[in-house]
């Protein structure tokens, strides 16, 4: 205890922490920021809280209740009333919300271990569960102090993320012909100054640029440059390099540094996930790629899919997660630069690639009228921005160059994937689709690009899907049904104990249980309730995939009726999608000369079995093409040149968006394909479930 | 006294002002920051004295002592040894120091009133001065509290700035044609959106500019806009003002407001003088000038000219310097504005001319190598600027179009008045010559534009003169002699009682003195030693000029042979540069077809007695023409108009620049013009001493 600051003859308990400041009660209870606490104003983010508790974010009530979140103890204070999703985010701790707190997705789960929460009855905990004290997060209100866990399965784990790893240098390499990065490196040797030479260190410098070709009218500068010009000139014989950042039809000369300071210049291309942010560094000299990482987009905490992150972005400001993307991004550059030996500041050009709603909310942009009809995003072009103006990690004047996306739903990741595949510059017609945490489609050749996004909805990432996971540690990801014993054999991501199914595993799921016929073409289950696999889970139909015991878990994992319901949506909305475009230029699967297939998902899709449930068409096998995260490789390709970036541009502008939300004949196909493989048998020869 | 916040067990008396946290004598000696105030580094001044006393800047000794300013009572402690000059620097009191704190000026008068201290003895202060306990802060270093009183004469009083006033709109109006202004308000009604035009806000923003012409491909923007258009185009129904900042070669688009917020747009031109800062509010509608401020330099604490402020920019940093203007700027432009009861943010657009010195401590950048041969400037041109980057009081995205300098010493006020007078675009040879603190020289026509500075020093403004003030209240700013009394007659600034003499009456006083014999053609006193007029001061000759009893003074204001030797040698420099410009290009005086003298100074100037003293060449008296501070209405011009600010920059770039320090033709011409009016009497054929 000790004395309060505005009132130094009263004990109290109230701490500033970051200041070790006392407050009373009346100075708690005024508000005035003037008297509430003094140094307010410089202080960015203010914690008081209650001596003995470690922190709370922002002001708390008189009234508060302790959180303590178990395993690792840290604690929060919150306003009674809050629920546990929402002190979970007060803290750095991520917990899985697809939903972002409708209690529609069921990850939430905790368990408490003291104390009682005000949790709402749903069926998305099994019985044991309710015994064994779990409760969704989202649903549960406190009002008292309450000590919390986190299972196990709530936690997030290590992303096995697609086009990644020791491959990424060779399988990208020999793309670039000539390096052109957004921030040029130019060594010069200045005249030295004479008393028959009097031209302002600036000029001389420009001069220099201009002899060795540089358009320098054309040049322009920043107060920081010129406050450092002075003496970076002198530094070293008047020999420096001067770094161009260029813009569209100009440059910037952004740093001027004495040559003798000069390091590597380093480059950053970033796919920026709904669920999932890469990062590759980059040698500027040769384009080798030196190191990669990547991790979960720590706004997963505010839902799965983009319309949740614009819900939380409208709720809590977009500022909120504008801070959490940045900072995935900024752990995972310092994670990657450390691993090289080298300072961030060192990297200077840098590009993102990411739907239009995650580069809105990166940019701290307002995302609102994306989710609305008719769908306007605010920007689809960007300036090139310095990454010292968004907070990134690199050096201050970093030329950020931004992917081009031109809808609301079709955004510069896709623009990413056919730069990287190319296929616009070929007569032969491709369809492309990118199947993320959305699923974009892109039909065309080098004179026309027609796309669209088909709300395929995140089951195939596990949203929606009870035991459905992203493809980490423990996921199922390939599965067989023995056709006699009905009995399942799985492999999981890194051979670890089962934890869930991710995204191809429930596609070889499915395909398994209607081939093998533990369900209908409809979807229906009709294997024999008596089999000890069939299990009736709150009143539904399910199939057991694995037993708890198997496992050392405290449920079968299992897939139900409604997973089965939501997958076939899924796939109905691609391919309709697929339809719905083709008919658009008056073409059918048969006119496609190639179908590239990209995106996380994509490279542990079995093609076949994606047929057979009616995926994907049912044309010649030889005309897929599986090229992994695109969205990385076209942001590498345009980090390394400005042919690209322009092409990114050109793409953009050339792309048409087909809006599927009020199309009827879209509606019509979408209600077709929602049978396996297919309402019309026709468009599936080659599939047999008979 | 209080309990130390690191020790609270301790009482203290040291007192951290601005947090109002006690510190001990333990806190106070260990200097380790984290100790010795947490709050320093959230805290960029920090204030820490003992209690009691107001306040300090930065961290004092242990030891200090406590000077105490008079009138007012502000009080500093500072550490044993520093020197009253210094003191008052820490403090926001400005007193004269036009040498900064050499001891040569004899500006920076004290009076003692308690305490003591160890002040040099000089030569600069009358034996009634030392008897009444005058002293020169400068010169005066402190070991104990003291109390000091600021004369009156030491005070700085408000400035007679030249070219001001209500006239000004009249003077200046019909000078441009079509106003383009740095930042252009375009009104715009946007397409409303529709599923069939899904184009982004900022492309709908950018096709609509498109439609009215713009060249919408070399247009950027910025995250700032970006972040502010979302709600921007929906807040009135997609009717908004676009802002659109005009650079080199493209242009920016810097905010976007809804068309019903919009206020009137207001530009600022500035003239920052070493000595003075004009600033003009201009109504971007029509060119009107709506109020004006004037006021003294707050650099003038540290020197008169720029050399001084540049030593200052050296020892204290540049910083402190840009401070100083900055808030100059600020308080002027409050003051404008305030006027008109509009809001600063409503200046968008801003020209500031100035001196090279002057830009670059404005801008922060290092002035360093302006005074060391070669002499070279860090910038000549400069980019546009936004208000917000350099702290003016603007809306944060006002551009700012810096008048380019050619050289070290002939800046961009001498553009600026090139400009406005416009002799660049005649057949006719134009001398043009800017007596402000330095001389600036022009010679040329619209085929050439030679220039050099003349070093004329302070004398004209004031600065080494006992009795020489700037053209302030009380200043005498006319005067004749009787020829036979030698009683002088004279004028006042304000017709205020005089308490010095500026430049205009020191040009009558010397051409008064030489035509009635009281000194000769070699500046040596020849009156009559025993006439009262006639006193000796520190063992030299001087005049009287005024009667310490007639003002209520304690001294005689008086005209020492120094002052007049002085005096001689500003003059000399200014006609030789004249000679020497005009000897580059082959001419001589009678080429001239007209002669341009502007500055603060000109508006008072008695051209017969300048050509007396041999100040100005004896040509025709119609060929000279006053056109007061034409930095400022150069300046004012180049806020109308693109073509102005373009004229400016080709100005500067057509302007040679020679330089006098080493050229021995100026040498040996200065000493020829070290005589009334010459040595040379074929010069001045029209005045005769006789």
């Amino acid at each position: 205890m000790g004395k309060c600051v505005n009132h130094p003859d009263r004990e109290t308990g109230y701490i500033c922490m970051k200041h070790n400041i006392y407050f009373c009660e009346d100075c708690m209870e005024c508000r005035d920021p003037d008297i509430y606490c003094k140094f307010r104003p410089s202080c960015p983010i203010h914690f008081i809280t209650k001596k003995g508790f470690e922190s709370s974010e922002d002001v708390p009530d008189k009234e508060e209740c302790i959180v303590t979140f178990q395993p690792g103890g840290k604690k929060v204070a919150v306003t009674p009333g809050t629920n546990l999703l929402e002190a979970s985010q007060k803290t750095d701790i991520y917990i899985n919300a697809s939903c972002n707190g409708k209690g529609s997705c069921g990850k939430c789960k905790l368990i408490i271990e003291s104390g009682k929460a005000d949790s709402e009855k749903t069926s998305l905990l099994s019985e044991k569960e309710n015994e064994r004290g779990y409760v969704l997060a989202c649903q549960s209100k406190i009002f008292e102090n309450i000590i919390v866990k986190i299972p196990e399965e709530t936690i997030e784990k290590k992303l096995k993320a697609a086009g990644m790893g020791e491959t990424a240098t060779k399988k990208l390499s020999g793309l670039v012909e000539k390096i052109e990065p957004i921030v040029e490196k130019v060594p010069l040797q200045l005249d030295l100054p004479t008393m028959e030479d009097t031209v302002s260190d600036f000029d001389r410098l420009k001069r220099q640029l201009k002899k060795f070709g540089y358009d320098t009218s054309k040049m322009s500068s920043n107060i920081r440059v010129m406050r450092q010009l002075t003496e970076s000139v002198r530094n070293d014989e008047w020999k420096v390099i001067a770094s161009l950042l260029w813009k569209k039809c100009s440059s910037e000369i952004v740093d001027v540094s004495p040559a003798k300071d000069q390091k590597k210049s380093f480059g950053m291309a970033v796919d920026l996930g709904t669920t999932s942010i890469v990062v590759y560094i980059v040698d500027m000299s040769d384009g080798a790629i030196l190191s990669t990482a990547s991790g979960h987009n720590r706004q997963a905490a505010c839902g799965d899919d983009v319309i949740n992150r614009i819900v939380c972005s409208e709720k809590d400001g977009v500022k909120k997660l504008k801070k959490m993307a940045i900072s995935t991004i900024n752990d995972l550059t310092k994670q990657a630069i450390s691993s090289i030996n080298a300072d961030h500041k060192q990297i200077e050009s840098i590009v993102i690639s990411g739907n239009t709603t995650m580069i809105h909310l990166l940019l701290g942009i307002n995302a609102k009228y994306i989710r609305r009809e008719p769908y306007i995003p605010t920007v689809s072009e960007f300036p090139i921005i310095k990454a010292g103006e968004i907070g990134l990690k690199a050096a201050y004047y970093a030329g950020v160059f931004v992917m081009p996306g031109p809808a609301s739903y079709v955004g510069g990741d896709i623009v990413s994937g056919v730069l990287y595949t190319g296929f616009n510059q070929f007569e032969d017609l491709t369809l492309f689709i990118d199947i993320g945490t959305n699923g974009e489609i892109v039909l065309g050749n080098n004179e026309f690009l027609m796309t669209a996004a088909c709300s395929a909805g995140p089951a195939f990432e596990g949203g929606g899907i009870r035991w459905g996971m992203r493809a980490e540690d423990g996921a199922i990801e390939k599965i067989t049904i023995d056709s006699k014993t009905f009995e399942p054999d799985y492999l999981t991501v890194e051979n670890k104990p089962a934890r869930g199914i991710c995204g191809s595993g429930m596609i070889d799921l499915l395909s398994e249980m209607l081939l093998k016929k533990v369900i209908g073409q409809d979807g229906k289950f009709q294997i024999d309730t008596n089999h000890p696999r069939f299990v009736l889970f709150n009143e539904e139909p399910a199939f057991i995939i694995e037993y708890a015991d198997n496992i050392d878990s405290e449920e079968d994992i299992i897939f139900t009726q409604s997973d089965i319901k939501s997958l076939i949506l899924s796939k109905a909305a691609i391919y309709a999608g697929f339809s719905i475009l083709l008919d658009q230029v008056g073409m059918d699967f048969s006119s496609i000369s190639q179908m590239i297939i990209t995106g996380g998902f994509g490279q542990y899709l079995n093609i076949e079995k994606a047929i057979t449930i009616g995926l994907l068409p049912d044309i010649e096998r030889e005309k897929f093409k599986y090229m992994g995260n695109s969205s990385i490789a076209g942001a590498y390709m345009a980090l390394l040149s400005n042919t690209y970036r322009q092409q990114a541009i050109a793409i953009s502008n050339t792309m048409t968006y087909l809006d599927f939300s009020s199309n009827n004949a879209f509606m019509e196909e979408f209600t077709r394909a929602q049978f396996l493989p297919h309402t019309d048998a026709n468009l599936f020869p080659s599939v047999h479930t008979d």
